[in-house]
């Protein structure tokens, strides 16, 4: 990022976008904000953050609403929106985009970026997971709980000079960032856990780890759909370690209860991010010819409910 | 059956017990009836059953409630409770047999005679499924939407004297029986639809036949279960006829949109039979070391949404 203070647009400023504007902000840039509600509050009180990390409120330095006229040309685009089938990200995207923009998604799920990428080819693209645990509490307020720690690269791999300086942004702004050469052995890393887990909780009527993992069959369901995962990730290129399964049941066993986001969002009547999540998983493994069977089984389930709902 | 007129007590006297009560009762046995719940009302008004055979309205003989003192000695108890773990159907049909009682079970699911068969061993059994679609419409009230026929047999195999004299009694009262010398394989038939489509509507919130077949998927995971069934009923010494799935899909394919008993169950919050439909599949499949991760998907899906239910 070449200029002293970059300008920073976050498209899709949701608990997550806003935590995240408020650390760039933090680290000096002009951070500017894309809502599609709120927008108007926000303008006015800025976003109030409640955080361990102490008070991140803050006033971005602009706030649009989606359906304002865009202004180009920010050094880089900050994508937070969930990435749902309805939801052209590119399009949401684009209108702030300038010929040096890059573009950055701090998003959910496998297989997010080409959607992205294929629209927008002249941009380079920088991959991030958000290991976060934060969510709106009221409009224009966000309670983050625990962590914020990002791991991120170029897509599709390596750490290019774009990764490298949001990597240094942010961590200025006092969250832990991991440069990855390889963001999607990240994604299959991550979805080792989610993809089981959070279709299952949703199926299981938004259920939290513990009922999941005590539920006679239920750990044993959650390590074959880990275990079918991992089988995945190895044909897709990017084995995962042999003990992965057992760490993180371990890990989640150590935790108390919790419910997952897609979990939350089941509760609350919000879209589900079921392709990024599994979906896509599926797709991969049947283009890879690996045998999937549970998770085609969430997937069909998670999609009839889903149809069900609408001719309901 | 020796007597001229055989007596004949049905235990819970449900939509199905009901129905079946009103066809004996037309043979011209003396039929009673044993309810937890409408036994006032049906001592006094009798049921009302509303049926495409005609009006199937009919007084029982006598209409005990399950907490009267019993009256021993039927010459065949017919059990048409729910079969569900909590519910010890042995330690309601013992009171009413005597020495030379048979008994007769119309229930849904596989292996659901041993419960019965070990605790009373002295009694001649019938294991008999009904294809009906019937249900209560209000205290008292009955709907017999279609169909009707039994198959039924000795159990574990074979026809003997007691289930020759039972299906003549239906026969007599309107009803087609098939008897069959091996009524496992028949429940194994009957499962192979059940078993999947059961808990798969569940899942999906209740949903129907057509919307279950429909959703991208859907069949698929429908022809993939059955098949596992297949797998578990051939291990168990029941092959099925190789084009039995196929049959089967088609046939659904060809009714109108079906919500399935279980689905009814769920949408109306009545306990699901899902042990007696699917977890004996799922036992006798480990026991016999055939994989079934689709079946156990299921299986366990249920029972975290049973517990989450529980505990919430």
């Amino acid at each position: 990022m070449s200029p002293q203070v970059p300008r920073i647009v976050i498209v899709g400023a949701g608990a997550v976008g806003a935590f995240y504007g408020a650390i760039l902000q933090r680290a000096g840039a002009r951070v500017e904000v894309v809502l599609r509600s709120d927008a108007d509050l926000v303008r006015e009180r800025g976003f109030v953050i409640d955080s361990p990390l102490g008070d991140l409120s803050y006033r971005p330095a602009a706030v649009h609403h989606s359906d304002d006229a865009a202004v180009p040309g920010a050094d880089v685009v900050v994508c937070c929106v969930k990435v749902l089938p309805e939801v052209d990200r590119a399009a949401l995207i684009a209108p702030w985009l300038g010929p040096a923009s890059s573009i950055a998604l701090i998003e959910n799920g496998l297989d997010i970026e080409p959607a992205v990428a294929d629209a927008l080819p002249d941009h380079p693209l920088v991959s991030a997971l958000a290991f976060i645990a934060v969510s709106r509490s009221a409009p224009g307020e966000i309670e983050h709980r625990a962590y914020g720690h990002l791991t991120l690269g170029a897509w599709p791999h390596g750490v290019s000079a774009e990764a490298r300086s949001l990597a240094e942004l942010f961590e200025t702004g006092g969250v832990d960032v991991k440069c990855s050469d390889s963001i999607v052995r990240e994604r299959w890393a991550k979805s080792l856990w989610n993809t089981p887990f959070n279709p299952i909780s949703v199926l299981a009527d938004g259920t939290d780890t513990v009922t999941l993992l005590d539920t006679p069959g239920g750990e044993a369901l959650a390590r074959a759909a880990m275990t079918e995962v991992m089988a995945v990730a190895a044909a897709d290129g990017h084995p995962l370690p042999a003990n992965a399964v057992d760490r993180n049941i371990e890990a989640t066993r150590r935790m108390p209860a919790y419910r997952n986001s897609m979990a939350l969002d089941y509760r609350a009547g919000r879209a589900l991010e079921i392709e990024a999540i599994l979906g896509n998983v599926v797709a991969r493994a049947e283009a890879l010819g690996v045998a999937v069977p549970r998770l085609h089984t969430l997937r069909t389930l998670i999609a009839m409910r889903a149809r069900e709902a609408a001719v309901r």
